[in-house]
């Protein structure tokens, strides 16, 4: 195995291996010191310029409409409508297919988005620093629950709650943000750490904590106090509410580690909800692609598994960063939403410490004895294990308009490991 | 052994037994089906009758002025000039130690304090009614750290925190409660144990909670938004701005299961800072006392254990209702404040299932595996196999007017279990 990691094993190719591991420890290095801070809130258009035009960022790795699942055609349609570009959903979805619209992966645009992962030119969108090396990341902001268009609902109620939190909610937490000079959202994740969140589908704390460091500055704004009430709760009523500046802090964090020669860890993991994407640090913007797969999970009521769209959404990137299923061990209480036992919770992470190079020097874990968790996904321990990235996730219904019908896990399909390990053989001259 | 809880091995006595077990059951079903609300805030003197005359209740079994520690007598000082009754330290001191101010036990008043405890007749209190049986119990506001009353400490910073808080605070508190219909502390209670709250030294997620709970009513309640500000400032930064309402909710639950004929459980466990005191629900309101111990812990910097002062507060009444210490398998990051091991946190609730009598039905601990935290101490259990309860805790200077130096654990001392087994038994006539 010229790939190795043990450069002990690999008599013939010790340089390669050590070259691999010195780039792998550097990739580790940056996404760990990195420190994503969040410093506002803007305008999509005006801070990512892909959306100066008829464009729509989309989660996952490049698709378009014709391979689209419905609840990634119900979130276009709808972001079609709320941006005037079309006056109903047979519009929008005439546009869609004729070209009209451009589609882009979010993860080509500094950005991510939770599930559809659709960002449009008009939408608000959180503003995150990596201190530390000063690369920003995007992400829209939480919806909250029930129809939302991240799930693919698009009725007038979805499109007036995005209208209230680009004309009422946005300015708000800007001004909140920009008087307080940021909010850390590394520090804010290690202290939910520590209070029963993963960072991916439990998030009830960072998004308590966020509402603390919000409600002082929000109140203080100067807004009409209506205004100030209602955004506090529904900051405070969506458990979620962090997700998203959590994501984009992950996708400044995976960022920084991309794009390094020699690296083989995993430095995109994205779903568009027919294809699962990864990316390697060192093998340039190319993906590496297979369809997704359906997660496994608990279903609302009235919803069964026979509803369930495949994987979807940029949300991975926490995972991709160490948290959410790498850092379950934190999170007991999740298995009431995911499935599962606290015991299994406690695995999901013992498990990613195998395909891991670092543990986490700010993420860590109190029932593991403070570990922190595992970081850094090398493709060639995912293939020679044979163990794949835990993943857990929302389940969106396969159909465009209807929106969440549950939560669970899933996992990558392992031929895109595989493939990216070739790739990477192949590029290095290894037969 | 004539009042064991197996009646298989009492054949001459089964008739007491059995009356025992019967009555434990009735006082467990009583405590945890009690439903506590923070329903408002009000002046102590207005709710609490014993507080319209010159009086101040302190945490813990009765004492008075010669006997009481430093802290104790530091906030009693505190408190004197809070009141008006005395312009300076001195004159404070003088009047207290002449008689001219009377002391009673804040549990005899339907009331509970940390640390000192010390509640006078101006101060603002929460009022919490257990919604199942009716009856209510009352608790001090939260000082936040450093300086405070609570820990024997009374400058004028003190002061002037205690004027803030009666004067802007409250009032705001209040008209949130009000609008809002109430704050269920028992559901709470139940989330934040899944967030890694303890209740008693971890609050951390219990007090984000009751900041998202009140803070759109207080921004909506048409005060200064330079007050609503600062007020959620002051609940967001104190991890423990709930533990006053939790620990009136928990002496609402407690409360409930006292007075029972026959009832071997602790209704009551508290301290003053010189002795260690607990109340048993069939024997009545006698208390059994001994010395406090000084707890085992972590001492901020600059203190040790020499600066210690014994074990103080009425905070042993969440221990009493099955969380704190009893709990603290839900809260491993507790370790990092208290000493010991995540393991060691695991350890202590499953120790405390040995000498109590139930499993709550509200309040469960994810990581084993969403079991009911132990409740109900059977003073029985705890005598046969010499197992006491065991309890986190803060630990305060034992000069008066310095303040906190440390938290830790500590268990009673097991004689006022032998003493109280002792009374129980010749009441019953067994000898």
């Amino acid at each position: 195995m010229s790939l190795d990691h043990d450069p002990a094993q690999t008599p013939g190719n010790d340089t390669l291996g050590q070259k691999i591991d010195a780039a792998n420890q550097t990739a580790l290095e940056r996404m760990t010191s990195a420190r994503p801070v969040l410093k506002s809130v803007a305008i999509a258009r005006d801070v990512i310029p892909a959306l100066q035009e008829r464009r729509l960022l989309h989660a996952g790795p490049p698709i378009d409409w014709p391979r689209m699942s419905g609840p990634m055609r119900g979130a276009v349609i709808g972001a079609a409508i709320f941006e005037g570009w079309a006056k109903d959903a047979e519009s929008a979805e005439a546009m869609a297919k004729s070209g009209e619209i451009d589609f882009a992966p979010c993860h080509h645009h500094q950005t991510v988005g939770p599930m559809a992962g659709v960002t449009s030119p008009s939408m608000a969108v959180y503003v995150v620093e990596n201190e530390t090396h000063g690369n920003l990341a995007y992400s829209n902001l939480n919806e909250g629950y029930g129809k939302v268009l991240r799930y693919g609902a698009y009725s007038s109620e979805v499109l007036d709650r995005l209208r209230w939190m680009n004309q009422t909610m946005a300015p708000l937490v800007r001004k909140a943000l920009e008087s307080s000079g940021g909010l850390d959202v590394r520090t804010l994740l290690a202290e939910a750490l520590h209070m029963g969140d993963e960072g991916h589908n439990r998030n009830k704390a960072g998004s308590l904590l966020m509402l603390k460091a919000l409600a002082p500055g929000l109140t203080a704004s100067g807004a009409e106090p209506a205004d100030i009430s209602e955004t506090l709760a529904f900051i405070g009523d969506t458990a979620l509410s962090v997700l998203n500046p959590v994501m984009a802090a992950c996708k400044a964090m995976a960022d920084v580690a991309h794009g390094i020669e020699h690296c083989t860890l995993v430095s995109t993991m994205a779903r568009n909800g027919t294809d699962f994407g990864i990316r390697i640090s060192g093998l340039g913007d190319r993906w590496f692609t297979a369809p997704a797969a359906t997660p496994d999970g608990l279903y609302f009521t009235g919803f069964s598994a026979d509803d369930a769209n495949p994987d979807i959404g940029d949300s991975t990137i926490t995972e991709t960063a160490g948290i959410g299923a790498f850092a379950m061990a934190a999170a007991p209480a999740i298995v009431s939403f995911v499935s599962g036992s606290p015991q299994d919770a406690l695995h999901s992470t013992l498990e990613m410490y195998e395909i891991t190079v670092g543990e986490h020097p700010h993420f860590t874990i109190p029932p593991l004895d403070f570990r922190g968790s595992p970081v850094g996904i090398d493709v060639r321990k995912v293939v020679e294990l044979g163990i794949t990235p835990r993943v857990n996730t929302g389940i969106a219904h396969r159909e465009a308009g209807i929106g969440q019908v549950g939560a669970g896990l899933v996992r990558p399909p392992m031929e895109i490991f595989e493939q990216a390990l070739t790739a990477f053989a192949e590029l290095h001259d290894i037969g």
